[in-house]
């Protein structure tokens, strides 16, 4: 055996169906078969990690696992869709030891069993460089409910799910920035907003709902602010946040209690991997009563009006890090 | 702008449908989409390229991106399928220019008009690392016409499509090998080397014949006589290869006069992305007949009598870089 396929077959194998069985054939074919039914559309999305730039080489091998099958489960779901299937191809240091290799797959088989989805595919290659994974994941839809970031219409509402900026918070926790940390913010609420930058997680339980309401909608993986620039810009319309509506968790509200300034990078920071939707006013009253763990946070308005975050005053408020054209592209 | 939007504004949004079209929506939306016809299944294949593991760094761009594309659809056409749509991540190091990224869009431009697919999605990233390049591509078939590693029965006829060796000799050409030089080759003969390692031609044209007559199937890209020997395992048979009847250009025939030792670089050499076909017996002539640019080179048997490689006096060849248990898999 080669130490390629060794490696296929003894980590990544046990993640997919058998070698007599479609779709992935114990990975010991040249492809995968899918076999798509008439009443579903197929989304295809792809997102890749490189070590030091999207993770830290010295995250748990398990963690980097989940973020890298999250950040792709994220696209689907905020189009609508459920995770179906995906490819992973790895390329791997000579630095890396069979243990880390056990323990990314295990936390890959995590993932999978959480997002609904299985390994149908992939490619192992050496690197002289970092770590770098990339996922493609393909998701189903009921056909012709796609969700795009094209379609929001001025009167419609803005809703956005979980909690925003505590992974752009941990993140800054875990660089050991100045402006927050352990000592001051407490070991639980570090705890969690480590956690949070650790393991994103995508809301497929809002996929089914997302597409039976939103106008339009997208994952939020650039921050809020930007992401929702760039769902106007497709959209052709204006749109304004109320600051003060955006969910916030606890160890975010008390971070921002003590670092006001932080507030820019809680709605532009990235990584939340949370859902901004966009209902029509018809239907956001329903939307807010099935839909879990989601909140109102702003409006859709014409082109002109531009793309405003209101503070509690109604006053726009000044984001250096994001600035808008009138079309609501964004100059970073 | 961001600089990775203006990026993939620039160069690779043009190879796709616009950002009112699926499947790709001009890469502006978070997934693309697919809308699969009930007579036809998905084949779905990744691999990775590396610099300098895969091909040369200084390799031109264009000849870069093509190959990337190339081997992809080689495992799309081998399993009998059409090349449909693709994703790309490129992982940049931060040393690449502007005209090297246009030059690689262009090479990937020509390459999927060749190939009859286009983009739909993908994603940029940095790295402090090589360069690499990797492609998802999704493929069409007519439903349960997928020709499987597994399928060959003894009495099977082994085919395989163009030349074998070419690429593997033209490596050794690029890397200076002492066995094989220009000078004594001649330039015609090295051009032709050195393009079949730059530029492999996966057979399109094949697709349909494949499925229409093949019981199995493998693209060989690890050289012939490995990857035989993994048709040959997963189809739990034996089989026969005369290394006489394996096709060669002149320029192979030509350095296997003057080195003979090159013989077993040529049939365990990779990169060929050629096919290999086996097709039942009462079906090999209209196979021949029919498919272009094909060749018997051999016999499927029981799985008893092993895989053997015959010279032109019936005797097995030893060759050094493979060897095979009675499953036939491959110690390499």
């Amino acid at each position: 055996m080669t130490k390629e396929h060794d490696l296929i077959n003894r980590y990544f194998a046990p993640l997919c169906s058998p070698s007599d069985a479609a779709p992935a054939f114990g990975l010991l074919d040249d492809t995968a078969i899918l076999t798509p039914t008439k009443d579903h559309q197929l989304l295809v999305t792809t997102d890749a990690l490189v070590a030091g730039v999207h993770f830290f080489a010295d995250d748990p091998a398990h963690s980097i696992a989940h973020k890298a099958l999250a950040v792709n489960a994220s696209d689907i779901v905020a189009k609508g869709g459920h995770p179906d299937s995906y490819l992973l191809t790895i390329a791997l240091p000579k630095t890396i030891e069979p243990e880390w290799l056990q323990e990314f797959a295990s936390g890959l088989g995590e993932a999978q069993s959480e997002f609904g989805c299985q390994l149908i595919g992939g490619d192992t290659v050496a690197t002289s460089g970092p770590l770098m994974i990339s996922i493609t994941l393909l998701g189903k839809i009921p056909a012709e409910k796609m969700v795009r970031r094209k379609g929001a219409k001025p009167g419609d509402v803005v809703f956005v799910s979980g909690t925003i900026g505590d992974a752009a918070l941990g993140l800054l926790l875990r660089e050991n920035d100045e402006r927050i940390t352990k000592a001051v913010l407490g070991e639980r609420h570090s705890a969690h907003l480590l956690e949070r930058y650790l393991h994103p997680r995508p809301r497929i339980e809002l996929a089914a709902i997302i597409a039976a309401y939103a106008s339009a909608a997208l994952d939020i993986s650039d921050g809020l602010v930007g992401d929702f620039g760039k769902l106007c810009a497709e959209s052709d319309v204006g749109g304004t946040i109320e600051a003060a509506r955006v969910p916030l968790s606890d160890a975010a509200s008390r971070t921002l209690a003590q670092q006001p300034d932080l507030l820019e990078t809680i709605l532009t920071g990235g990584d939340d991997y949370e859902v901004l939707a966009v209902v029509p006013a018809v239907l956001a009253d329903r939307f807010e009563q099935e839909a879990v763990n989601v909140m109102r946070i702003g409006l859709i308005v014409e082109r002109q009006g531009g793309i405003k975050v209101l503070d509690a005053d109604g006053q726009p408020l000044e984001l250096a890090q994001c600035a808008y054209d009138h079309f609501g592209d964004i100059e970073r």
